[in-house]
């Protein structure tokens, strides 16, 4: 961790106010907050607040049973301790999280997560802040009514998370996807886009915002390194764009997939795990030109609704006076049980947990994997040079050779995996081709095949959900100009047992050889 | 409560969705919706979800101890229960609330919200729905979301809510205040205003919406009742208008000061309690044109954010297609607690709970008024004439007769005086009147008043905070066409021991007396 000496010596981010939007430049303080210094001045009787009376609260205790982290099979549920709030004790007290906050959320949650984020992340600016958000779909909503005017397109992966999109498109905005490899965008692609923007786009605003999960990306399950992170940092920077991180499964990495056979999910020390973890955008980020949505959905439980943003002074306190009048604080209890969790495991058992974490969705990954592997043939994509896929392929044996089915990157991070089925060798595909009445025959296809699926009671993540919403002109196959007799689908490994994946996977397979005619 | 029967026999809401702006419009709901159906089939093995594994959520059970409201003393804290939630059994069980929601919040708790609703405030039309949301503040943002175009006038009273209008300014609205008296705006002044709008405002469209608190309003602690509100409701079918009703004290309603001198705040049968409640505009809702705001801010406790909105169906529709992008469920602690309680309770103990809040929260105001008349001497407006005044009139008395300070209705709801200061025998404001590089004197001299009573270590709110949005050209007292020699301060009762309201209102009192010469 870097010591607040070395933390001092930092230099505050650039001025980066020309990316705040109209509407959210012109908010304003509430006036109320004018008078609270001198509500805490000695011996004022204060009649403005608007609070009502805590001695009114009907909740007076609670008590919350969690997992202790002690031990490494904590998640195993025989390991708990009782965490106790009260509204006459303790600091600070329940009726202080049952009352109205100030919108930036509890200032003791605030700080440890600020101290969290300065030890993991390492910022290398000196004005980065924290405020807590009800959870990334109301941060993301906070951050495009933050930066983004009608119109704006915003970059984002060529597979994109659909409930982002959902909010930006009836925005007026537009996606500019860029296309990924095995590590998420392509830097190369990214700097041609930019670079050409002008040209392509004549009269249209060049993007300044990048939307990327960059961890265990849903869905393309990519995670980005250190490498390919400070080379798209280095861009953004070129072309003064604002990197948007949407990272909730961040501490959700693990080993890829055959890496360790035999592998027994057992704890390393939290200092290797930190070394392990591929950085966030915040460890380049020496011009505060990162906004960071940190979400305890993954980590502790989605029901919560809490998160934090991690940026820049000056975007923060926009953030906050959106959140004075769009949300208020997230919901006390809330923060709350995750403030008293987190003192009482402290950051140390806290990893611990995030380890935990990781290792049993490795565990499930690999279930589906391995299941991949006895229903399939499973072999390194080089060995169908044809096929423009990276990571593995699955293929099935015929009498003159091997079909290749679909093609995905073992995940070493978040809950999917993310396929890419190849119809070129399917008949029924074949003839939807040769059919001039068909507008999209890949989509087409992909939507038969699923209903198969869904049929013989496996059910997958369309591939078209994620689709990059670039306007009612680049909705096919061909407009969007992605690879030709391809179509995608997002497998879950996080809800389902073991015996449920294995069969699952065995349906699927048979759906194939039903459907290839093999 | 209507049977169902005589629900059945109802009309749906009248077809309202050319009030839906343009962006609301074009929201669309989640692709991932239509595969949920799929997910519950017998024998599917779903990879499609994106949730995380309960099993790994790190709380397992809760208690929360709670007042009981089996006897009229339970605010006094001496009699509670223990109310348990456990991720492995009881229906919803904790695990359920820690998960993702819908969007629409728990629907059982929901179910509740609905049956009360259907019960305390009858609305006389069939397709009328609850959803949840994250507490008023929250609700109006997506309301605005829901309705509002840029440039819009939105109705409101003549003194509104401040963090309501701070959401409003920078989306380019504008407010069209309406005069109020005691029971709150006031139905010509509303006519008249629609009436004429095109003649006043020409080129801009007619207001649609008017938002106000009809209960205890803040800041004016105004409360309207049945007549009124069934002639404006009437006006605003005539004129096309969407009634906003930002209710969070409706359930905190009691009698006038001084109506029943020596009162003891003893509850009443719940029956007669709710015949005494002022209706809510959905009472004379037959065409399904009011959107009610409400809040378990003020009946349970404010940190628990959490609401629900009561409206016709097409309106929750695109209600909670916003929410699924801005905000996801409430905090599932919340309504875990909230649903647990309100059963608990029943109705009939909810109600008893709410008699008893209002009982305290009438004690508070009893307290403060009579306050003022021990320091003042109060008397009917009647007896002034000439001063433009509804309700009591504190006054002092000179050795030449009495002269008013200040007026004010005595509230039968919430948590507000709404005192309005009378200056035309101040000698420091005949001063600043008679200076002309003074522009606004009222303004000026309520700044310096305001700064003497901190001084003297009371603190009020300005009544400035609640003068509504008009344009940069309408701000001074006499461009804004009010009252001239008069501001407001606002009391607020809510969070003051009986001693420091005794305390504070005799500091005013001295100052008054210093900046009046008495």
């Amino acid at each position: 961790m870097a010591s607040t000496d070395q933390r001092d010596s930092l230099q505050n981010a650039i001025c980066l106010s020309h990316h705040v939007n109209a509407r959210s430049k012109a908010r304003r303080p509430s006036p109320l907050k004018d008078i609270i210094h001198f509500m805490s001045q000695e011996g004022m009787i204060s009649f403005a607040g608007g609070l009502p009376h805590p001695s009114l609260f009907p909740i007076h205790r609670a008590n919350f049973v969690v997992s202790n982290v002690s031990s490494p099979r904590a998640l195993e549920y025989n390991d708990e301790s009782v965490l106790e709030l009260s509204s006459t004790a303790g600091s600070p007290t329940l009726a202080n999280f049952l009352q109205y906050g100030n919108g930036a959320g509890n200032p003791q949650l605030r700080q440890w997560c600020l101290d969290f984020t300065l030890q993991i992340h390492q910022p290398p600016y000196k004005d980065v802040e924290v405020l807590l958000h009800q959870g990334n779909t109301n941060a993301w909503s906070k951050v495009v009514g933050l930066l983004c005017e009608e119109g704006d397109h915003i970059l984002c992966e060529s597979f994109t998370y659909p409930s982002a999109q959902a909010l930006w498109i009836p925005l007026g905005n537009f996606a500019a996807p860029i296309p990924m490899d095995d590590q998420g965008i392509h830097p190369d692609a990214l700097e041609q886009m930019l670079a050409s923007w002008n040209e392509t786009h004549p009269g249209v605003r060049r993007p300044h915002v990048l939307y990327l999960v960059g961890v265990g990306s849903n869905p393309s399950g990519t995670t980005m390194r250190e490498d390919r992170k400070r080379t798209i940092y280095s861009i953004c920077s070129k072309y003064d764009i604002i990197i948007v991180e949407d990272d909730p499964y961040y501490f959700i990495q693990y080993s890829k997939y055959g890496t360790d056979s035999g592998t027994t999910y057992e704890l390393q020390p939290n200092d290797a795990f930190k070394a392990f973890l591929a950085p966030s955008f915040l460890r380049y980020d020496y011009q505060g030109r990162v906004i960071r949505l940190e979400s305890f959905s993954k980590s502790l439980a989605p029901g919560l609704r809490l998160g934090y943003f991690v940026a820049n002074s000056s975007f923060t306190e926009r953030l906050l006076r959106a959140t004075e009048v769009e949300t208020q604080d997230p919901a006390g209890l809330s923060q709350a049980v995750v403030l008293s969790i987190l003192r009482q495991w402290t950051v140390d058992g806290y990893l611990t947990w995030l380890q935990n974490l990781s290792n049993q969705y490795q565990m499930r990954c690999d279930w589906m994997i391995s299941a991949f592997a006895k229903n399939f043939e499973l072999v390194p994509a080089s060995a169908f040079p044809n096929l423009n896929a990276d990571g593995l392929v699955a293929a099935m044996k015929t009498g003159s050779g091997s079909i290749p089915i679909f093609s995905f990157v073992p995940p070493i991070g978040g809950m999917f995996i993310w396929a890419m089925f190849h119809f070129s060798a399917n008949p029924r595909f074949k003839e939807l081709r040769h059919d001039s009445k068909i507008e999209d025959p890949e989509q087409s296809f992909a939507n038969e095949l699923w209903m198969r699926f869904a049929e013989n009671l496996v059910l997958l993540t369309p591939g078209s959900y994620y689709h990059p919403w670039q306007g009612a002109d680049k909705v096919s196959t061909q407009a969007r100009g992605v690879e030709p007799e391809t179509s995608h689908f997002r497998f879950s490994f996080a809800m389902v047992t073991r015996d449920d994946i294995e069969l699952g996977v065995t349906r699927m397979a048979e759906v194939v050889k039903s459907s290839w005619n093999l």
